[in-house]
Parts: structure tokens; C-alpha cells; sequence
């Protein structure tokens, strides 16, 4: 973003850094590199650790970090304490942010945080809020790019259902590989069997490697899925985001749900008409149910 | 460089990333993240241990690391083990490189290492190497910058002389901001008590805070390094790099020295006809003594 990326190199960008009170000693380290990389577009930067600074007169917000799972705690727990952060900072974003704002959210687990967030925002509404599933479309992109020895720019039309989480859908159901249906190229086995658990489960294969998670990939991609949010960029038929159900496909309403999205005058659309074979509604039907059972467990903070 | 802001959005490119045998695991995690970003203009990325492999054919290498200080290791201990290393990337580079190759060195110490590297290049030249100095000069400006109260965009024309390390010494008596004279703005006290050492001691003021080395900043100014080298940015009058010098202002040849540098037909020149007072000669000779007294160490590799 600083270095024109997001926006282009004749946009200013003032950056406000928000971190918990422990990381500040690391943010400023942050903002010092930031001040040595004399990035042109680069205003004014502001660390903080109070999400009302964070956030006041916001327009782009990212909100890319979550409490991560500490030993011994479990998962219901780790559900818990991020809904009342995101719930917390959904009511700072509804004080002091700008009424245009557009909030990706990529902390995980981020569809629920999603949800939260955006049921604790006051007069801002549902299309003020997105969930992050462009680093999954990459990562769905880049392993049909290999299996099929064709460049990822050729590659088009995959779709990400449901949450971001190892019950996600990456449907090639849809999608073409250099003009050819991708499904005429794929064996169905592969596709089954290899790629959805592949996709499913690149992140924690990453960690495997890396030794620490993804950020790299992450900030590249909530970039990206910014951009096709304000119609900088995407895909020609559509991308995937997620977004507030409202009863498309069959997903409950109430659920912040990965669906195929296109974008118009900076609004996002449901894509809503396309044709799902059985295999691929019960694939959606599992991403639902995780997601159901999660909002139930956080239920009185929306 | 993946994402084409080196070379252009246009502009393929191939990337073939260097380490040693313990780091291959990260690197292939490092692989898997790159492929999941989709960069438009990344071809083939090659991962490898052997320095003739990462280097055959290459137009531009970036020598971003080196062998750290560990725990009880000696200053000339680091000093031999690193010339070592760059005496065997310098052999592999003279035997498989492109003959145009531009190879860019940040790696600690970093100007001995580009003496040493060069030295063993066979049919590579000096103005085949060149060692990084940029990260110095946005550090110089950057707080100039906040001193001033200027953006760093109406900064022009520091000069860093000499070694990448505390000696080095950055010049405001020939910078310019917002048009005026930079000293006529700034306090003679202030520039030689506060200033100077800030930057000279500023990558261990970024590790303070950030706990860890400037990696982001460091990987910016290896950018614009380059770009500066290959006449696509930098500055009206001069950029810094650090050079083979052969005898300019009195510096001894054979050593590697940042010079003020004009760019001219994808070569670099030394700007030689400015004139010091009396504390620059004496803070340049400073940093030229430590070069020596590198160099001393380490000449059986030349």
C-alpha cells in the first residue's frame, strides 16, 4: 500500500497502525522501516494501540491479525475471545470510521469474525464488511497452474465456497484453463482425491515448510482482493469474497459465506444463477454446517 | 521483483533463490508462498544449495545475506569466514554468470565482501559488482526528513562516503531540501552530535525495536538500488554506491568505497570534482582506515 500498489503512485496513503499494547516496541520498529523505505505515496504514519485512533475517518481497513491458538487452549475458546475482539472493534469501526469504509477481514476464524464485526457496527452495514478468500483463489489458482503445466494467468473462473477454513470448496466446476473447461483437462480422481484436500489444507502445508505462517502470501492477497473491491482489478467473471448471506444457494441467512462475487460501481454482487452438481452442494453443505456451528457458539455477541 | 517493480509489469522474470543446505526447507516454503502470490510477471522460480546452479546465466544477483555474528565469534573470525564465502560466489559467478551480470551486495560487511567477490570473478569486471549503500541514504533522509519537517521527496543529493558500518559518513554539505541549502536549515550541533550517529547507528536502533534485523527496508532499498544501476530512478545529480575505488579523493585503490555516483549508459561513474572541508576529509579517512584494515585481514583471497 505505501509503495503505490493498492491505489497507484500519485495517491497519498496515511497509514494508522493498530497493534495490542505488548507489540507497540515492534510497531515502532515497523514504522521505522517504513520511514527508511522513503516510499513516495507514503503520508503520514500513525501507530496506536487504540482501535478508536485505528479507525477514525478509516476508509480502507485491514484487519489482518487475530489471537492465535495458544497451547492448551481450545478451539471454542480461541472462537470466543477473537468474537469479542472483532465485536469490539466492529463498535469502534461504527463510532469513528467513514461511512464508505470497506473492511477486509483475514484474522482468523475470519468469517465468524466477519460476521461479528459487522453485527456490532452500528449504522454501518453488511456491505461495509468482506471476508478474505483471495489468498485461497491463489492457492486453488497455483495448484491447477502446476498440475496442468499452464501459466496462472491462463487460468480463470475458480470459485471458493463457503469458509475459509479446511472445509472450504474450491469448485472447478466453473472454472477454464487456457479457454478449455478445466474439468476436460482434470482427472475427476486428482480433483477429488489431491486437490480439494491440497487447497483445504496449503496453509498449514506452508507452516509445515516455512515454519510460520503465511504473511507474505496473505498481505499480497488482501491487496489483491482490495483492489477488485474497488474495481482495480479481478477476474472477468467474477471472484469470490465473503460476504453476509442473504439466502443464496440455499446458505442460511446470517452467515458471512464465500460465494462467487461480482463486483459493480463499487458494490459486490452474488453471483446467484449457476447450475451446481450434487457433489458441490454437499461440499457447501459441510462449509455451511462449520459455519452454522460456530455462530451458535458466539451467538449473543451478534 | 516478482511483482514487476523492478523491471516493469511487462517484464518476465526468473528467479533462482540461493541457501545454504539448512535453510532449503524454508526456501521451498518460500517457493510455495511465492507461487500463491500469482505475480503476473514471475516466471520459473528455481530453488537451490549450489551457488553455480543459482547463478548460471544470471543477469542480476542480489547477495542479500552473509554469515551472522554468532555468540563468541570474533569480528575477524566473521571477517575471514565471509570472504571465504564470497570468494567462492565470486569464482562461480566469473565461470556461469552473465558476462553483463550486475551483481548488487548487501551482505555484511559489505564492501569487503564486493572487494573479495570481485576479486575472484576471473573475467568479470569491478563494474560488475557494486555493494549496496542505499539503505544508507534513505535512512540519511528519512530523518532528515522528520528534523526538517520536509517530505523526503524535496531531499536531495546526501552523499554517504565510505563503509556500510558505523563508520560511514553521511554528507548534508552538498544536499539540497525544498530547494534550500540542507545546512543552512540545520543546526551545525545537531548535525554533528545527533544526526550523524543516528545514522550510523541506525540498523541497530531498527533491531532495538524490531527485534529483529531491517529485512523489508533493506529489501526496498535492494530495488532501488538496482534500478538506480540500471538508469530507471534515482536521484538529479548523484545516487550513493559503494565502488572498486581507484584512487578518487585520495582514497586508496583496491578497496571498495561508497562515492557520490552518476549513472550513464547502464555504467557508473564517481562524481570526483567535489570539494570537502576539512571534518568530511577527516570523517572519510576514518571510514577508509576500517577498509583498509578490513581488506588487511583478508588479503590472502584477493
Amino acid at each position: 500500500m505505501a509503495n503505490g500498489d493498492l491505489f497507484g503512485k500519485d495517491v497519498k496513503v496515511n497509514l494508522k497502525l493498530l497493534e495490542v499494547p505488548s507489540a507497540m516496541k515492534t510497531l515502532h520498529g515497523i514504522q521505522m522501516e517504513l520511514d527508511d523505505c522513503n516510499f513516495i505515496p507514503l503520508g503520514d504514519v500513525v501507530i496506536t494501540d487504540e482501535p478508536e485512533v485505528a479507525f477514525g475517518d478509516a476508509e480502507y481497513v485491514f484487519m489482518m491479525g487475530a489471537k492465535p491458538r495458544l497451547r492448551g487452549m481450545e478451539r471454542s475458546d480461541l472462537l470466543q475471545d477473537n468474537a469479542k475482539i472483532f465485536a469490539s472493534h466492529g463498535r469502534a469501526l461504527g463510532k469513528v470510521a467513514s461511512k464508505d469504509v470497506k473492511v477486509l477481514i483475514a484474522g482468523n476464524p475470519s468469517n465468524t469474525n466477519t460476521l461479528v464485526a459487522l453485527s456490532n457496527a452500528g449504522d454501518l452495514g453488511p456491505s461495509n464488511f468482506a471476508g478474505m478468500m483471495q489468498l485461497d483463489v491463489n492457492r486453488a489458482k497455483s495448484i491447477v497452474s502446476k498440475y496442468c503445466g499452464a501459466p496462472h494467468t491462463t487460468i480463470n473462473d475458480i470459485i471458493i465456497w463457503g469458509n475459509h477454513s479446511p472445509t472450504l470448496y474450491p469448485d472447478l466446476n466453473h472454472a477454464q484453463v487456457k479457454g478449455f473447461k478445466a474439468m476436460e483437462l482434470i482427472e475427476n480422481d486428482w480433483y477429488i482425491k489431491d486437490y480439494i484436500p491440497a487447497v483445504q489444507n496449503r496453509g498449514h502445508s506452508v507452516i509445515e515448510w516455512l515454519g510460520v505462517s503465511s504473511a507474505a502470501s496473505a498481505a499480497n492477497a488482501a491487496i489483491q482482493q482490495m483492489k477488485i473491491w474497488i474495481g482495480k482489478g479481478g477476474s472477468q467473471l467474477w471472484d469470490s469474497m465473503a460476504v453476509l448471506s442473504s439466502g443464496q444457494y440455499g446458505i442460511e441467512s446470517d452467515l458471512v459465506f464465500s460465494f462467487p462475487i461480482r463486483h459493480a460501481r463499487t458494490k459486490l454482487f452474488v453471483v446467484d444463477n449457476l447450475e451446481l452438481d450434487e457433489y458441490s452442494e454437499s461440499m457447501i453443505r459441510l462449509s455451511e454446517d462449520e459455519l452454522i456451528s460456530e455462530r451458535d457458539e458466539i451467538r449473543h455477541l451478534l
